[in-house]
């Protein structure tokens, strides 16, 4: 039954794995620990809202965001209004093309068509009360979004021009099936409308075109935007705006532990919403666009989530407008003698103007906090690029972006209530 | 000044990097962002519980958790008492090697010592009003362990005279330098005394033993030893305690969505916790008895987390017991007839066994929890090795640690509060 000649040692000479001396390093387990203690910590605070607040999530009162007249349509008025500046682009740049303007005079009625179309959405917004901060917002984004595409237009048929007095030959005929087209045959309505719609700020004369429209695709990019557009919807009311509202007392009373608090409390949703925001803005209906229109060029964001230094980050998160100021600031001023770090600092400095336009107009009041979070990324580009690397440059990265954005948000809200002279219904 | 001959194309075939059309797989720096958000998550639970309850860390009311009377140290005298049971083995031994004992004499005596082990200090505990449920715990602890060393002393000395009676011939001289010690010269005092102090379960004649002892690996384990438990306690009192108290209305009014909540909440710090006493225990207290000791085989626990079945995390989180299990139980099982499945379900419900013995006769009451938690680990076992491979199977066993045992604590305390008759102060 028993054999009695059992093994009498069952220990050897070993170190624990955790010892510096053995030479364990396998600890893959630990992301899968990260990701469920975020899962579960996450389902604690939505139980733990939905406890305290109840269902806050109300679509009606989304509509409220945009109208507040339902007879009046302000801003998208507006947006109709902004097909005459495109228009006046189209005729100028027609009549440089055909010699009636002078290159000096067509330039003049460029900058007045430019600054125009920066100029009147902001008398509108600030002249019109019936202007809510929302339908603001998007009215004066889509002015701005014009604003790039019509100086691109401008540079690139200018471009067009000088290269025909160099070599007055033909350009090489197309190597894909398509039609090929060549200055100044591109100055027609449905090649700037084309332009207009397709999701780039940079004007070419023969745009990449995929082979034909992927229905499966399109229609999985639509019910992405509608799915994750609702759930920003729905997330902001349950979910940042009573952490916004409760931290209002804490802000007014200057009470620096609970600010701090709140802060904190905020990071989470808010940097979750602009995930989400990112990837809905970015790849849903940037693709879509693409896809319907059969635009090649889909690279509208590079692997930013990797980025160890603060310039790597804004280099890649929004390729449109990055590859747009490359074209149309970056490289000119170059060109023009200036150097690299003061054509750097000018693109931040443009960058924190339009961030700064785009939030303190419909708001209706100028604190240039956005305009100084932006500045802020030069002395936080060049410490992290300094002092850190690697892993730990990437996360200096997150903590910027999560921690960054709340105070922003902050900051204009409170400032925002206290304009209105509404007393913050503090929740504690 | 401008060359004239700027490219005017800037676009190309190109899929974004989210789709799955494209080949990018790099999200390194996701790891990064879970770091940081569990990081900030935590900052801020820890800013809240300050701002919330102020600080609760009290070194004096820890020493009462030990001592009701300064007078009366009953689990210390407890302690000082099991030295009896140790002799007693000793000189069973010592008859049954000169051949005064028969075998089977000698098992009786041996299962009548390791029965008054197991029993004895339950009935001190559960008659001795002045035990307190920490120190009944420290004491059964303690006993367990002896229970379980003194059975392998049993054991490998058998197994010695069984081999001695098949092979008469001496065993092969050492080839460390150190003296090889045979049977029956292992019966002494000193060889007994440093199996009881070594930080293993199974019993050896000649243990590895380390060269020399290095003085600044022994201080580095004493200094983690001392800082983790202090961050035990202070984190117990400061965290955990506060939750359970505002747990206890929730769980007496049976509000499912609230109980729920309180898990949640409690299962971060309680967790951590688990973390921290795993660490101290088997990393640094181990460590620094084997130090001490000269002890050379330091496998306390091997790499449980990366486990991806829930055997895995059993066989490798606590190896002295393991081995124990598998050296004295589990083979014997195998051995006389009973099948691999039997066997190990018996190793569970001895564990179970003895998880309920530690918790249910320190704090006076039987309720079965921690067995059955236990128990529940076979069918679990079961559903992760049919259904979840890889991470799935690693994310399973983590939410099972991390969800499990806060339930079992929440059951205990509840019960332990209610079988005192004190109103729980409920804090919502």
């Amino acid at each position: 039954e028993k054999t009695g000649t059992e093994s009498v040692s069952c220990h050897k000479l070993q170190e624990s794995m955790l010892s510096s001396a053995s030479s364990f390093k396998n600890y893959r387990g630990i992301l899968n620990w990260c990701v469920v203690m975020l899962v579960l910590s996450n389902a604690r605070l939505v139980l733990e809202n939905l406890l305290r607040y109840g269902i806050l999530v109300d679509p009606i009162q989304v509509v409220s965001l945009f109208l507040k007249d339902p007879y009046s349509w302000p801003a998208a008025c507006l947006i109709i209004v902004s097909n005459v500046f495109i228009l006046a682009a189209l005729y100028t740049e027609r009549k440089l093309a055909m010699g009636y303007f002078s290159e000096r005079f067509g330039l003049l009625v460029h900058i007045i068509n430019l600054s125009v179309v920066l100029c009147f959405p902001v008398v509108i917004v600030l002249m019109v009360p019936s202007v809510t901060p929302v339908g603001g917002a998007i009215a004066l984004g889509v002015y701005t979004i014009l604003f790039l595409k019509l100086y691109s237009y401008k540079d690139v048929n200018r471009w067009c021009r000088e290269r025909m007095q160099v070599k007055a030959r033909p350009s090489p005929p197309s190597t894909e099936g398509a039609v090929h087209v060549s200055y100044p045959g591109n100055l027609s309505l449905k090649d700037l409308f084309y332009f207009v719609f397709a999701p780039t700020l940079c004007y070419e004369l023969n745009f990449p075109r995929s082979p034909s429209v992927r229905m499966s695709f399109l229609l999985r990019r639509l019910f992405e935007m509608l799915i994750l557009t609702q759930l920003l919807v729905g997330l902001t009311q349950q979910w940042m705006v009573p952490i916004i509202q409760s931290s209002m007392k804490p802000l007014q009373e200057m009470d620096y532990s609970r600010m701090m608090e709140r802060l904190l409390r905020l990071a989470v949703p808010n940097h979750l919403l602009w995930l989400i925001f990112f990837y809905s803005f970015f790849h849903s209906s940037m693709n879509f666009m693409a896809e319907l229109l059969r635009f090649g060029d889909r690279e509208f964001y590079r692997d930013w989530w990797n980025s160890e230094t603060v310039t790597y980050f804004w280099q890649n998160w929004n390729i449109p407008v990055h590859k747009w100021c490359i074209r149309h600031f970056y490289k000119p001023l170059l060109r023009k003698g200036a150097s690299k770090l003061v054509s750097q600092s000018a693109v931040f400095f443009a960058s924190a103007f339009f961030h700064e336009y785009l939030v303190s107009v419909p708001l209706r009041m100028f604190r240039l906090w956005a305009f100084m979070g932006m500045m802020a990324q030069i002395p936080l580009a060049w410490f992290v690029g300094r002092f850190l690397r690697g892993n730990y440059g990437n996360a200096a990265v997150w903590l910027s972006l999560i921690i960054g954005q709340p105070i922003a948000v902050l900051m204009y809200v409170h400032d925002y209530y206290q304009s209105l002279g509404v007393p913050p219904t503090g929740v504690s």
